[in-house]
C-alpha cells in the first residue's frame, strides 16, 4: 500500500505531482528550518483513489489518526479540544495552480464548544478575545458553508449586511462579538436550510468533510473546463494541506502579506509586496481595507521585518529564482503560509535570468530556459506610452497583433499608399481584409476590422508583417462607402481623423495616444548597440546569443520581396524557407492572370506567361541578392486561378444588373469564373494540380528562377535557389514536376553557360503526403512541412471558414486549448509530421527537413520541431528572434531531458 | 552469378516472375510432352540487370550461346547456317500481359544466303520454295526495322502497296518471288535511309539486337505509361523467348489458328476457336483473308485437329481452368507456340467455375475464386437485347451505371415523378443532377447527363440506386427551358421521345431497344428458385453460398428509407451501417430547415425542430421495421445547413435584378444564405460542429431515434438502433454529443418505460480522428469508417470539385490507376483505417469496426477491409450481394496466403 500522507518534514519541493505545489513548497521551506506551520499533506494519490473507487482508500483513516496526533502531540493540544482547540486550515493543492477548484476552509476545529477555549487561550481583553473567536468561528461556517456544502455564498455575505445595517456600519471592524455570535446563529440556519443538514459539531467530521469536499472539486464544471483550456491532464488529481492555524488578525502585532523577492515588473533587486496589519489573508482579497507597501513593517515590527528579508534571500538562493511568498504574523511571530517561483512581466523576466546569472545562482543555459519566446515577442512590439488627455476609448476588438500605431483612418488600399508615400500615418479600417488589400496594409501603421478573429486574414497577414492589428471591433458600424465608421455612444470617425490602436490589448482611441519604440527591435535592427541598450537590451543580447550557440534547428524566414528579406537577415534569419510566388501575381500583374485565365487557345496562354516571366524573374534576382550566400526556397504557385479574379457572385449581379449592356470584358470574365468556380477551392484545382493542368505554368516560374539565379551569378553573387512544389500528394505527381523542371534548369545552363545548382523539394502539407512520405522522398530533395494546409486536412476545417461559424465555441468547450492554426496539434498533425519526417529520412538519409507557416513561429511548435529533429523552422521575419531563442531553448530542454532520464 | 537462360525443358508455369507468362507456360507444355518448337527463355532478372547498368550481365553471352548450341544440336541445323538455316522467333514476354511493348522478331537467321538455303529446304515447286523463302525474308526485315530499329511501320506498308499498284493487285498472294525479292531490297533502303545502319546479315547480331530490343522496349513511353495506368511494378522487366520457326504458310498442309477450351462468351465446353490455312500468326492479325471455325479444322486435317482436342483436354485438366491456345500447323504437323488461362464474360467465369468443380478439377474454395465481384454486378445489370431497325444512336457518354434504360425524355425532377405516376418509363434528362433531383432519379429508369464524370452526383447517386446512368455526354446540348436536347447531326429530342441509354456502354439511341431483366437480381430478390433459373442462376446462388458461409466480414447497406431497407434485406444485408438522416430534409421537408436556417430565436428554432421531429420518428420507424432484429446506424446530420437553401449566386442575382420589388422571404433568405456562406462548405460547419453550434438540432434528432424505437418494441418488434457522430476530429467532441445523447435517452426511457439500447459510436473521417482512434474510442462503442470524406481529406481534394478539372489528367498521367474514389487508397487512407482500427481495437477491445461509403461495395476495397479485420462493410443495397461475393473471397484469399506463408 502506497504512503498517502506526509508530514511537511517528510517531503520536498521536487514531489509536485504528489503533494501538489503548494504540499511540495510548504515541505521544503519545512526542511530549511524556516517557520512553517506544522502540518502534513494528504496525497494527490489518494485523491486519484478516491475519485475512481467512490470511496477513501483503507489505511488512509489510520494514516491520517497517526498525523494528526503527531501533529496534537507537537502542538500541545488536540483539535477542536474544548479548552484550547488546535485548528486547522484545509488547503486544495494541485500539481498546477487551478483557480477552477476549492481552496481552503480556515479554522477547522471550531464548535459550540472550542469557540469558549479559543476565546481563553487568545490574548487581549475580554471583549477583544470574544469578537476574535466568534469572528473566526462565523468564518469557518461561513466558507465551509460555501465550498464544502456549496451554498450560494451571498446567502451569508447577505446576513453580514444586514448585521451591518442593523448597526449602521459598513465595516466589519465595527461588529461585536455579539454580532459574530447571531451571524453564528444565523449561518448554521442558512446551513440548516440550503444544505438540509446541521453544520457538524465535530471538528474531525469538520476536517474530513473538507478532505472529501477538495477530493470532489476536482471534478467540478469549472475546475474541468479550467483543465480543458489550459490542456491539464483530467487524472492528475488534487492533495490537501492540513496546516495548524495561525492567525494574522490576534491584533496590531498581527497581520499577513504577500511579497515578491525581486519587482515583478522590472526585475529590479528590492523590496517589494503589500502588509496588511490584523487581518487574515482572505481580508485582503476582500480589499475590505488597504494595505500597507511591504518597506513600512520594517518600522511596525522590525524583528519580524528583518527576519522576512533574511528568508527572502535564503529562498531566493535556494529556488535560484525570483519567489512570491504568502506569511502571516501572530503577535510578533512570522510564520510562513507559501511560497512558489514568481510570475513576472517580459522584461523582469530576461533581466532577472541575468542578474541571477551574475550572481551566479544559475547558468547560462538556466538562463535561456529562465525566458520564453513570447516574452522576446512582447518586448519587440511598440507601446503606448500612458495615457494623455482628451484621448477617448471608442471600443475594444480582438488584440490580434500586437503592437501600439496611431494614424489617420482610412477606408481603402489605395488611399493608405497614397497617404503613405505623401508621408502621412495611417490606420487602414476594413469590415475585413483580402488578398487585395495587401498593399494597404503593408503602407498603413497598423489595420482595425470589425469582422474576423484572431485567425482572420487581417490577424494572420498583420502578424507575420509584425504590423499592430485590432480585429473583430463588432461594436464598430463601418461604412467604407461613405469613407466613415461608427462607435457606440455615436461617435462618428471618418476619412482622414486620426485614431490610436493597442494591437496587445485591443483597445481602439479616438485621437494620438504617444508610441514608443521597443529598443529591443531597433537592437535587432542593428540600429541600437547591445552595449548602448540598457540592461534589457543586454540581457536580451546575452541569452540570444546563447540561444544561437545551443539551438539545432536553424531558423528562416517566409518573405517574397527584397525588402522583407533583407529585415529577415538583419533579425538572424538563415535563409528564405518560403517564397510565396503567388503573391507576385497581386496588383498591377492581375491583368496578366486574367489574361492566362481568358486565353482562348495555347499561343494566348503563352504570351500571358511569356509577360509574367520577366517580371517574376526581377522579383526573385531581388530576393537572391538579399538573401546572397543563403537558401531561398520558392514555392511554385499554390492557390487556385479564381482566387485572381473577381468574386462570382458580384461578378453575376454585375453583369445581370447591366442586361444587354454589359461590357464584354465583364462577360467574359463571367464564363471564366464559372468555369474555374469550385464548390471548395480549398480542395480543388491549386499547387501541383494546377502546375499539370496549366502547361507552362510551373514552367515559366522555374525558367524565371533559373534565369534570375544565372544573372545573379553573372553578377557576382552566390545564389542558393530551392524549387518546392506545393500540395503534393502521390509521389507521381512530384515525379512529373520534377522531371520539367530539371529539363528547364538544364535549358538555362546550357543557354546562360552558368551552372546554378537547385534543389527541388516538395510541401508536405497534405496527409497523404506524410503517409507516403517514404516513396515521396525518393523524388524529392527537401520536405518542408505546411502545417497551415496539413492542419486543415487533417481536422477537415478551413482556416477561413471556421473560425466565425464554431471556433469560439470550441475554445468554451475546451475541444481546444488554443487553436491548432496557432500552436501545432501534436496529436493530429504532429504525429503526421513525425511519421513523415522518419520515413523520409529512412528512405533518403540527409533529406533536408522544415517547416514553413505560422507555426514555424510559434514557441510550442518550434521546440515540437526541435524534438522531431527538423532541419529549420521558417517564419515570418519579425518572428526570426522569437524561433531562435525558442530553438535554443528547446535544445536546452531536450539535453536536460535526456540528462534528467539518464540519471535516473 | 544467378542463372539467366532456361531451357523450355527447365522451366514451368509457376516461374512467371523469371519466365514471363509467356515462357512459363511454353516450358510447362513441354514438360507435359506436349508439341513445342524447342527453344530457350532469358530470364527478367537479365533484363533487369541489363535496365540498371546498361549492358548485359556477364556471362549471358555463353549462356545464350551454350543453349543456342543445344538448340541448333537438337535441329540438326546452325542458325543462319547458309543452306540449311534455323530460324528463331524473338519474343518479349513479361509476368503481365504488355500491350505496351515490342512482342515479335520472326524468322531471325535469314540473310541473302540463308535465304536460298530456306528455299531449298522447304517443300514444293520451285517457284513456291523461291516466294517462300523472299517472303520470309521481307517479313524479317520489316518486322526487325519497325520492332528493332525504331523505323515507321507505314514506309514498309506503302513499299509493298506499291509494288502491289505496279502488279495491279491489292492481295499478297498475288506476289511473286521476284516481287518479295525487290522488297527486300527496297526495304534494306528504307532501313540504311531511317536508322543510319545496315540491316544487319549476321543471324547472332540479328538475334542479339532483339533480344536488347525487348529489354529496351521495358521502358518506351507506351509501357511505361500502361504499367502506370495497370499499377504493374516499374521494375519487373521482361523475360525473352528464343523458340525455333515452325511455319504455317508453308502451303494448304499449313496453317495457323487460336483455340479455347471452352465458349469464353457462355462457358459452354466445346470446340471455340478460328483457323487459318497457309497463314502465319500476323497475316490472321492483319484479317487479310477471313478465318474458318476451328472445326472447320476435322475437314481440313483430322489428325491434327484430334491432336489438337487432345492437347486442350490435357491442358484444361492440367490448368484446371479453361485456356486459350495458339498453334501452328506446318505441313501437317501442329505445335503449340503459346497458352495461358483464357479470359472470359462474367456469365462464363460462374458457369466454368461451377462445371470445373463438378468435374472434381477444383474445390469449392476455388470456385469461389474463379469469380470476381465485378463479374457479378455485370449479371445483375438489365441488358439491351440485339439491336432493332429504327433506332439511332445519338451519342456516346460515359458509362456511368451499367444496366439498360428504355423511357420517354423528361427534363425536370417534376415531370419525373408525374409521368412515372401515370404509369410511364421516363428517362431523366439533365446538364448535371443535384440534390433536387433525387425524387426524379427514383421514379425514372435512367439518368442521363451532358456533364460530370463518374463521379459526378448523378453517378454515384445513380449507382447507389444500381440506376442506369449515362454521364458526361458532351455533345449533347440539354435546354432545360425549352424541354428539348439536340444530339450532333442537328438530332433534336423532345420531352415525351422515346430513348434508349445504355450504361454498360455509354451509348445512347433514339427509339426503344428492348431490354431484358436480369435473372441474377430477380433471384436476389426472390422472385427465381435457385433451381428454376437455369445453370448461371444455379451457379450464382451456389458460389454465393459458399461466400456467405466462409466471409468473416458481414455485409451491411446504406439506406435512408424503408423500401430500400427491405431491399437490401432481400439481398442479404445483415442490417443498416449508414442511414443517413439528411435525406430526410428533403422535398416538403425543405421549408422547415428553411425555418430552422431563418430562425430569430431559440422559440422559433424549437418550432422548427418541433416540426421536424415526428417526420424523422416515422421515418425511423418505418427502417426500423424493415430491419427488424438487426442493426440500424444512423447518422446524425451531417452536411452544412446551406446545402438546403438556394444557390446564393442565382439568389443574389434575383434579389438584385428585382431591386426594390424583390420578395421579402428572398431578402431574408439571401440575407441567411450570405450568413452561412462559406469559401469552402466541406470544411466548415458541418457534421459534429453543426450538431454542437445549433442548440437541440441534434437533439431532436436523437429523441426521434429513441421514440421511434420505443414505440416499434412496444408494438413488439426488436429495433436496434447505433447512434452515429459525424465528422468527429477530437474525442471531446464526441463525448459532448455522448452526453447530451445519453441524458436524452435516458429521458425517453423514463418518459416511455420502454427501454431499447443503443450504442454510441462515431464515424472515422477525418485524418486526426484516425490518428487519435486510440483516445476517440475511449468515448465511441463503435467506428464506422467514412472513407469518402476520408478520401476527400487525405488527399486535399473533394469530390465534387476535382473530377472536371484534373482527375482525366491524373488517370492519364497514371497517378491514379483508378480513382481513390472508386477504390481506397491503400497507401494513403488504408494506412489511416489501419492506424485507427488497431489503436481504436487496443483502447477498446472489441470495438465494433465497420466501413460505409461508396467503397464499401468495390471488391478490392472488401479484400482490404478483410485484412484489416473489420467486423462489416456497408454499401448501397443493389450491391449487397457483390460485397457478400468479395467477402467470402477475401476469407478464402486470406487463407490461401497464410497457408502459402506457412508452407515456405
Amino acid at each position: 500500500m502506497p504512503k498517502f500522507v506526509y508530514d511537511f518534514t517528510e517531503g520536498n519541493k521536487d514531489l509536485k505531482d504528489l503533494l501538489g505545489g503548494k504540499g511540495a513548497n510548504l515541505a521544503e521551506m519545512t526542511n530549511l528550518g524556516l517557520p512553517v506551520p506544522p502540518g502534513f499533506t494528504i496525497t494527490a494519490e489518494a485523491c486519484r483513489y478516491y475519485l475512481e473507487h467512490g470511496n477513501l482508500p483503507e489505511g488512509l483513516a489510520d494514516e491520517v489518526n497517526a498525523h494528526l496526533a503527531a501533529l496534537e502531540s507537537a502542538m500541545g493540544k488536540k483539535l477542536g479540544q474544548s479548552d484550547d482547540p488546535l485548528l486547522v486550515s484545509v488547503r486544495s493543492g494541485a500539481k498546477f495552480s487551478m483557480p477552477g477548484m476549492m481552496e481552503t476552509v480556515l479554522n477547522v476545529g471550531l464548535n459550540d464548544e472550542s469557540v469558549h477555549g479559543l476565546a481563553a487561550q487568545v490574548g487581549g481583553t475580554e471583549t477583544e478575545r470574544e469578537r476574535f473567536a466568534w469572528d473566526s468561528y462565523r468564518r469557518l461556517i461561513q466558507m465551509f458553508g460555501k465550498t464544502v456544502l456549496d451554498i450560494d455564498g451571498d446567502l451569508f455575505e447577505d446576513a453580514i449586511e444586514d448585521v451591518k445595517r442593523a448597526r449602521g456600519s459598513d465595516n466589519d471592524v465595527d461588529l461585536t462579538a455579539d454580532d459574530f455570535r447571531k451571524l453564528v446563529e444565523r449561518f448554521k440556519t442558512i446551513v440548516r436550510e440550503q444544505a438540509g443538514r446541521e453544520f457538524p459539531t465535530d471538528p474531525r467530521e469538520q476536517m474530513d468533510l473538507a478532505v472529501e469536499a477538495v477530493f470532489n472539486s476536482w471534478n467540478a464544471p469549472r475546475a474541468i473546463l479550467y483543465r480543458r483550456q489550459e490542456r491539464i491532464p483530467v487524472d492528475l488529481g488534487t492533495a490537501v494541506n492540513i496546516c495548524s492555524m495561525v492567525f494574522g488578525n490576534m491584533g496590531m502585532d498581527s497581520g499577513t502579506g504577500v511579497a515578491f523577492t525581486r519587482d515583478p515588473a522590472s526585475g529590479q533587486q528590492g523590496i517589494y509586496g503589500d502588509y496588511l496589519q490584523n487581518a487574515q489573508g482572505e481580508d485582503v482579497v476582500a480589499g475590505i481595507r488597504n494595505t500597507v507597501p511591504l518597506k513600512d513593517l520594517e518600522r511596525i515590527d522590525k524583528a519580524s521585518y528583518d527576519r522576512l528579508l533574511e528568508i527572502m534571500e535564503t529562498l531566493e538562493n535556494h529556488y535560484r529564482d525570483m519567489c512570491d511568498i504568502e506569511f502571516t504574523i501572530e503577535r510578533g511571530k512570522l510564520w510562513m503560509l507559501q511560497t512558489r517561483v514568481g510570475k513576472r512581466t517580459a522584461a523582469a523576466a530576461f533581466r532577472i535570468a541575468c542578474q541571477l546569472l551574475d550572481q551566479g545562482l544559475i547558468d547560462v543555459d538556466e538562463a535561456a530556459r529562465r525566458v520564453t519566446g513570447d516574452q522576446l515577442a512582447q518586448l519587440m512590439f511598440p507601446r503606448f506610452a500612458d495615457r494623455v488627455d482628451g484621448v477617448r476609448k471608442l471600443t475594444k476588438g480582438m488584440n490580434a497583433s500586437p503592437g501600439a500605431a496611431v494614424g489617420k483612418v482610412v477606408f481603402s488600399s489605395e488611399r493608405a499608399a497614397e497617404l503613405a508615400r505623401a508621408g502621412e500615418d495611417v490606420i487602414l479600417v476594413r469590415r475585413e481584409t483580402n488578398p487585395d488589400d495587401l498593399a494597404g496594409m503593408v503602407a498603413a501603421r497598423g489595420v482595425l476590422t470589425s469582422r474576423g478573429g484572431k485567425t482572420s486574414h487581417a490577424a494572420v497577414v498583420a502578424r507575420g508583417m509584425g504590423k499592430t492589428c485590432v480585429c473583430g471591433a463588432e461594436e464598430l458600424d463601418v461604412d467604407v462607402k461613405n469613407g466613415q465608421f461608427t462607435a457606440p455612444g455615436g461617435v462618428t470617425v471618418r476619412e482622414g481623423d486620426l485614431i490610436s490602436i493597442d494591437g496587445t490589448s485591443g483597445d481602439v482611441y479616438l485621437g494620438e495616444v504617444p508610441v514608443e519604440d521597443s529598443p529591443v527591435v531597433r537592437y535587432f535592427e542593428g540600429e541600437l548597440a547591445a552595449e548602448e541598450g540598457g540592461d534589457l537590451v543586454k540581457a536580451v543580447d546575452r541569452i540570444m546569443r546563447h540561444a544561437d550557440e545551443r539551438a539545432a534547428l536553424k531558423v528562416r524566414a517566409n518573405s517574397d520581396n527584397p525588402g522583407d528579406s533583407a529585415r529577415a537577415r538583419r533579425f538572424g534569419a538563415a535563409g528564405i524557407g518560403l517564397c510565396r510566388t503567388e503573391h507576385m501575381f497581386l496588383g498591377d500583374r492581375r491583368q496578366l492572370i486574367e489574361k492566362l485565365v481568358l486565353a482562348a487557345d495555347g499561343t494566348e496562354r503563352q504570351a500571358a506567361l511569356d509577360a509574367l516571366e520577366p517580371l517574376q524573374k526581377s522579383d526573385f534576382e531581388g530576393i537572391f541578392e538579399a538573401m546572397d550566400g543563403l537558401p531561398v526556397t520558392i514555392r511554385l504557385i499554390d492557390p487556385p486561378l479564381h482566387e485572381f479574379l473577381p468574386d462570382i457572385t458580384e461578378l453575376s449581379v454585375r453583369v445581370a444588373l447591366a442586361g444587354d449592356e454589359a461590357d464584354e470584358k465583364d462577360r467574359r470574365l463571367l464564363e471564366a469564373v464559372n468555369r474555374l468556380h469550385e464548390q471548395n477551392p480549398m480542395l480543388g484545382l491549386r499547387g501541383v494540380r494546377l502546375g499539370l493542368a496549366i502547361p507552362g505554368l510551373f514552367g515559366m516560374q522555374v525558367r524565371a528562377i533559373a534565369e534570375a539565379a544565372a544573372a545573379r551569378r553573372s553578377a557576382g553573387g552566390d545564389p542558393r535557389p530551392e524549387i518546392m512544389i506545393p500540395l503534393v500528394g502521390a509521389v507521381q505527381e512530384l515525379e512529373a514536376v520534377r522531371d520539367e523542371a530539371r529539363a528547364i534548369l538544364a535549358e538555362v545552363r546550357e543557354a546562360t553557360g552558368v551552372d546554378v545548382p537547385a534543389l527541388i523539394g516538395t510541401m508536405i502539407e497534405l496527409p497523404r503526403a506524410a503517409l507516403t512520405a517514404g516513396q515521396i522522398a525518393e523524388a524529392a530533395e527537401f520536405f518542408s512541412f505546411g502545417t497551415n494546409d496539413l492542419t486543415q486536412t487533417t481536422w477537415g476545417f478551413s482556416r477561413d471558414d471556421v473560425e466565425a461559424s464554431f471556433f469560439g465555441r470550441y475554445l468554451e468547450l475546451g475541444i481546444f486549448g488554443v487553436s491548432p492554426f496557432e500552436t501545432l496539434d501534436r496529436d493530429g498533425v504532429g504525429r503526421l509530421v513525425r511519421i513523415a519526417a522518419e520515413e523520409g529520412r529512412e528512405a533518403r538519409p540527409g533529406i533536408k527537413l522544415g517547416i514553413c507557416g505560422e507555426h514555424g513561429g510559434d514557441p510550442d511548435s518550434v521546440h515540437f520541431c526541435h524534438e522531431v529533429g527538423l532541419d529549420y523552422v521558417s517564419c515570418s521575419p519579425f518572428r526570426v528572434p522569437v524561433a531562435r531563442l525558442e530553438a535554443g531553448r528547446a535544445a536546452i530542454a531536450a539535453d536536460a531531458a535526456a540528462g534528467g532520464s539518464d540519471s535516473r
